[in-house]
């Protein structure tokens, strides 16, 4: 069966999420913006707060700001992102820092859980920051990085895991999500299997956050980190959130030590002496604008329901992936994205030698893909913004190209 | 002499930097601001261009907006920070994080300058976060603290360094105002001392940035840090900055090797590369509404010129000590700032039994001190916003606490 315009059409007037779409601010172009996965549009609530939070706290309020409320914003904020996206009970997420700045230190604070292991393990497709940290974390504390080489598309699988797990593992660290295929890891599976051997795991939420359900406490994974300029729509470099299971707070140091790590940070006192709770992994003076627009943003997916937005999400990429078919016919492009739903995040990703070239085409006529080096096509569907209309008009446009089978 | 409310107007009414009060926001209340060495006020420009950013840049390009320009922001705006508040020439200053992330990170790259070297000298005296972070990164690298315990008034005096530094000192980490005196150190002549003995000084500017002339490269420093949302007024918990001397880049090495430290951070690569400039000292995605908002700060101070910062300082806290002079007269109150302007920054501290009594009688008469665990009353000076009324209307609410001699 073609699809066409008419369904596009059909679906948005059936799509319980439609009405959020005005909840943005979206101006005549971009036509599609099929990006919100890397940066997530501008909530009007944001704007208006940060309006409200410069002219009213900040201009007015000044240095009074930070013991009426600005001080427990990392914490008051990360509980409320733990409790609505994260299935996460309180006193164990924060706002702060960025992503890479929290991997870090989670990175330190999990090889303190099995001091007598020697290896962490990671993938060799892993977002560049992960792979990175783990290799000067590696360094500093005498470890050994055990890569694996997942397939794209299937990313680790259990039986890859199990090939490499064992009496020397101490840290796995996965993305929820792959950034480049959209493949979804089994969360609760992947952690038990780790957990069975006697290891800890670290997930990147960085591209599930905000568009799927995530039960941390559930799955009792012990750390995690993440992003919030994403799905969350919290701004350029808003600041990042990171998760240590409460088992682990007492046990936990990170070695950027600043000022707001400390049991009581006025005190000024001469020894260091960590807080006991969350705040321990803080470390330098909040970034207040950042965690604002964060609160703006969890309010805004609350308000929507995370189960409403899977629901959507999987509706989006099931139309992209039957237009890429569509699209495709005989010709090069290959979807490097699941076709079983339950495998995939909320974005799709088409791989074809003329990626740069269909990316700037899309581009020139007011669609914006994501472009990833070397061959792929990264189509972002964020469910509170993007219409199935936009992700008509980029086929439509892609169509245009005239590719060549 | 008794000073008056008279000489109070007088001072005002000369004041060539009076101006720009108005390009400040400035409510009713407080009546005296004296906090703006911890938090400085809200520039006009500021709001206006956050406002402009949020709804033009943000909520209208989109992802476009990092390959228009934000990418470059934390080296295009330490530029220019360290072109004007730094005396430092291009290449040398970023934008990111805070400074306890960028003091952290600052430390290993200090480290790997003589490795052959066992020590790193800090103050018993220095804020919080470089005590902690100097523990820190010396219990990481093997080192050893090596402390040093000033007088309050004095701070770290040749003489003191001199009996400390030897052919084990590696790093030595300075702040060049001390945050409860006031205490300005010789930057030029404690690097040439600390660089004779064959080690690198760190410089924490956080309490001198924005309120006199600095000189990195004239000085031969090797690397500094500080702070944005004192004298810079670019808001509550905005970004930081760091500076590494031209000649210590190409061996600088940061352990939170984030995909923002890369030579090309798009190309995703599978080894890590540190880019060949300053941008290795970066980490995670930039904090751009931060990063936009020390522009504007440094920008209305560059306007206003630093010299003629610098004299309105010493002016307001000559008047500042004259006042203090003038409410002491047989009571218990001492002033720990340094008299000779030469020897202190921007912000003149009372030290009394009853600081804490004190401060809360002038809070709750609308003028807003800072008090210092556990004796301190810090009178904060900034020479942009605050007016020689302001510094009037906290004398005459001390006044009248009825401190008894």
């Amino acid at each position: 069966m073609t699809l066409t315009q008419q369904d596009a059409i059909a679906f948005d007037a059936a799509d319980p999420l439609a009405p959020f779409r005005e909840r943005f601010v979206i101006g005549d172009e971009p036509i599609a913006y099929l990006d919100g996965n890397s940066l997530g549009r501008l909530p009007k609530a944001t704007a208006a707060r940060l309006r409200d939070f410069i002219d009213h706290e900040w201009g007015a309020r000044l240095i009074r700001g930070w013991e009426e409320k600005w001080v427990e914003l990392p914490t008051s904020v990360g509980d409320l992102l733990g409790r609505e996206l994260l299935g996460a009970a309180a006193g164990q997420t924060v706002i702060a820092d960025s992503t890479s700045v929290n991997l870090y230190k989670i990175l330190h604070a999990a090889a303190g859980v099995r001091p007598d292991r020697k290896e962490i393990v990671v993938d060799d497709t892993n977002f560049p920051t992960d792979r990175y940290l783990v290799e000067s974390v590696a360094a500093e504390r005498g470890l050994t990085v055990r890569w694996i080489s997942p397939e794209l598309v299937e990313n680790v699988t259990p039986a890859l895991l199990d090939s490499v797990l064992g009496p020397q593992t101490a840290i796995v660290l996965l993305s929820q999500v792959d950034y480049r295929s959209g493949t979804l890891l089994d969360l609760a599976g992947l952690t038990a299997q780790i957990q069975a051997a006697g290891a800890v795991v670290i997930w990147d939420l960085s591209h599930s956050v905000g568009v799927l359900p995530i039960d941390l406490d559930a799955a009792g994974v012990d750390f995690a980190v993440g992003c919030t300029y994403k799905y969350v729509n919290a701004g350029p470099g808003a600041p990042a959130f990171l998760y240590v299971a409460e088992r682990h707070l007492a046990q936990a140091r990170q070695p950027i030590t600043g000022w707001w790590s400390v049991a009581d940070m006025f005190a000024m006192s001469g020894d260091y002496e960590p807080a006991a709770s969350i705040r321990k992994m803080l470390s330098g003076t909040a970034n207040v604008l950042g965690i604002v627009s964060v609160e703006e943003g969890v309010k805004l997916l609350a308000e929507a329901g995370i189960e409403a937005i899977r629901a959507k999400s999987i509706a989006l990429t099931e139309f992209e992936i039957s237009l890429v078919d569509q699209w495709s016919g005989s010709s090069a492009q290959t979807l490097v994205t699941p076709r079983d739903s339950s495998l995939r995040g909320g974005h799709v990703t088409v791989r074809t030698p003329q990626a740069r070239a269909i990316a700037d085409h899309l581009i020139a006529n007011g669609i914006i893909p994501d472009f990833r080096n070397p061959d792929m096509i990264r189509l972002g569907l964020s469910p509170l913004t993007t219409s199935f209309a936009e992700v008509w008009a980029a086929y439509e446009t892609a169509r245009s190209f005239g590719y060549s089978s």
